[in-house]
């Protein structure tokens, strides 16, 4: 929908169809888990856009319609009518591919039993509220972004949560060690049982309703169940178009969003976009991101040239009453991709210690050797908000800064804000001391 | 007390001395309000550093010891201690004067009456707090950082406050009129009486104490007056040993805080600095960078090479339930330098709009027309800590970088930290179709 505006807006006389093969448009995913927790009243209020507010500025919305192929030779789609069961071609000069992703369900997933969820979408959301009712025993089968958010919103409500992790701690693809221990505790500490290097190999039933996640490590019983593996970008139409993916997976695009078949374009989810810190391709789906593709598309689209920027790698969430921030690159990352990296750790607070309400602030900054450039940042503070200066680091990325540069800055002080030297100095100082 | 520990710390064979006229050596100033309000618990909690450390550091430290004289081509330094009444001269190799800014005290302040106070020590603190014992009415003369947080920390303690101030507005020099409103607003809603355009003339007193302001406004009853009407840095020393001040009036230095006179350095609030995005030289006596001159002094007197980087205008403050930032120039700054500038203002949430404990935050954002430089912004967020985001605004303006570049950024998004396009991606957005 952000494609869809910004085509329009920019240009006037552009005709524009939106087809969506679900009910809903232009809705606020990240916000999803707290509606199940209450701090967002109801689902209506994720409804960033209606389609009567896009009709109302000369934009067709056609929902229930599924685009099930695509004749890039004869510029035509294939769409299928829900409700009425009608199949149709349509014609287009430009065609955009905005399919998003859609929540992995691994083979022992794919059940007919009651209570077996993902979150991706609205009905999703609606459906794990209802099999909630009356349920006491949750179990959320992935320990990331999605499944720390759900495990503490589920909880709120007076439901008893198990998180079951493949792997050997939660949070594992986006912290480094210390920083996913901490998270682990956290959650820990508000009474979810955590169960990592656990396999889930399939479920228990009765009359036609889980009752149990079957694991290598024994059975976890549980009323509802939530799948929280990660996600995968739809991309059948970007086959069926002849469009190029990636090494990841997702659609590669150049600057402009533009795929490789000519006048298609893939925005948001499902695209690749490039990792400024290592000037990689990699497939990180996340709300901010899409939006700007999708913003970008829609001007190159209708005429105009717009470039995507590229990414940093930021990441941020609440879990429970912690909050947790990362930029570029971890330490592992980096290691990974063969960079000389080194990290320091600092704690500090988040106001100035003497003042009432300062908590502990912990931040790993990570840069490179030799060159001294800064590669990333890690941030955990019981004052979740305190983590949202991970953006300066964001930002120091964007200029390809160093930490001596990062310690030149002119940071805000006032003992309700911070200590005389923000965290992000204090982190920098100890930094530039390493590379 | 920076530079001395930094220089300790570069060359541990350095002999170093700190001569200290008071008692009270590395306090955070920038606390003080917030212990008579109660959200600090007692003065000893400001003490960043005892004598004791930094005796333990190897470092001398003679309290009420005052520096009355410098000899520069000798080298030497007249010293007075002001408990034995004995006058010394002390040699150096290198001189360092930091001796800070007093709070002015107008020609009516010049009193013997007692309730009359400043605040920019321990000891004015702890005056002002016996001052209040038993008090009703406080009269606070000067609506800047120092008046408002006094202000709000005095109104905690339940006693009536009247704020004078001789401009059209308060806040009046950090900030654009439409934020310089909302302030006001602000205080006032918490019961303050705001006198605007009103000078004072004098004081009215009865049995030795102090028992009103005379304006010419009328008489403000007042069982307590504080005194902050701004700043002067303290320059006797420096006009002693011959050393340039700047067209502000503070020591001028360089970037490695060398004074215009060999072997003699100044850091802290007496000295002026380089403001990077007007390049000019500008008096803005603030913590962070009195703090970060005192090392880079200590660092270059030890043998080493430091230099200082510059500021860009950061200055934050919680007035009440407000949170207020700023950094770069305001509008009204930009055009004073003759700039040709563009503001635009915008109103989004903090956190995304649906989320439960979301607030209205303001945003102005100011650039030069015509080249697209950003050259500052200004923030209001009743959650205070919200406008700590100023900081990437900051970093931004360290880099010299444009309103796009700043909408390009990879900024931190989850729904209880931020909308999906974070408000200052939001107002860079707009400002670019303004510049």
């Amino acid at each position: 929908m952000s494609a869809a505006s910004r085509a329009k807006r920019f240009n006037g006389d552009a005709e524009v169809t939106v087809f969506e093969r679900g009910s809903v448009i232009s809705y606020g995913a990240c916000g999803l888990p707290y509606v199940l927790g209450g701090a967002v009243d109801d689902w209506d209020s994720l409804i960033a856009r209606t389609p009567e507010q896009m009709r109302g500025r000369g934009i067709s919305v056609r929902l229930r319609h599924e685009v099930t192929g695509v004749d890039a030779g004869a510029r035509t789609i294939t769409v299928h009518d829900r409700d009425k069961g009608q199949t149709t071609q349509e014609p287009y000069d430009k065609l955009l591919i905005a399919t998003g992703v859609s929540a992995i369900r691994p083979d022992w997933a794919q059940t007919e039993l009651a209570g077996v969820h993902v979150l991706r979408t609205i009905p999703d959301g609606q459906a794990i509220e209802k099999s909630m009712r009356g349920a006491k025993r949750v179990c959320i089968v992935g320990g990331g972004y999605i499944g720390l958010e759900l495990a503490e919103n589920l909880c709120r409500q007076g439901l008893t949560v198990t998180m079951v992790e493949r792997g050997p701690e939660i949070a594992g693809r986006t912290l480094d060690h210390p920083y996913q221990v901490q998270v682990r505790q956290e959650v820990e500490r508000h009474s979810v049982e955590v169960r990592c290097n656990t396999n889930v190999t399939g479920l228990t039933g009765k009359g036609g309703r889980v009752t149990g996640v079957e694991t290598d490590g024994g059975i976890i019983r549980a009323d509802v169940v939530i799948v929280a593996v990660g996600v995968k970008p739809n991309v059948e139409l970007l086959r069926a178009a002849g469009a190029r993916l990636g090494k990841t997976g997702a659609a590669s695009v150049n600057v402009r969003q533009e795929t490789s078949v000519e006048g298609i374009y893939a925005a948001g989810d499902n695209c690749e976009s490039i990792h400024r810190v290592t000037r990689r391709k990699v497939h990180i789906p996340l709300g901010l991101t899409a939006n700007r593709m999708g913003r970008i598309a829609g001007v190159n689209m209708a005429g105009g040239d717009a470039k995507f920027p590229g990414v940093v790698g930021t990441g941020i969430f609440k879990v429970f009453g912690l909050g947790v921030a990362r930029t570029g690159l971890t330490q592992t990352e980096a290691e990974g991709l063969g960079l000389d990296a080194v990290s320091v750790d600092v704690k500090s607070t988040d106001h100035a210690g003497y003042y009432a309400d300062a908590q502990p602030i912990d931040v790993r900054l990570t840069a490179e050797k030799g060159t001294g450039r800064l590669l990333g940042a890690q941030l955990i503070c019981p004052n979740h908000q305190s983590v949202k200066r991970v953006d300066v680091i964001a930002a120091h990325l964007h200029g390809r800064g160093k930490a001596d540069d990062l310690f030149q800055m002119d940071l805000a002080y006032a003992p309700p804000f911070s200590g005389v030297w923000d965290v992000l100095l204090v982190a920098a100082d100890k930094l530039m001391r390493e590379v």
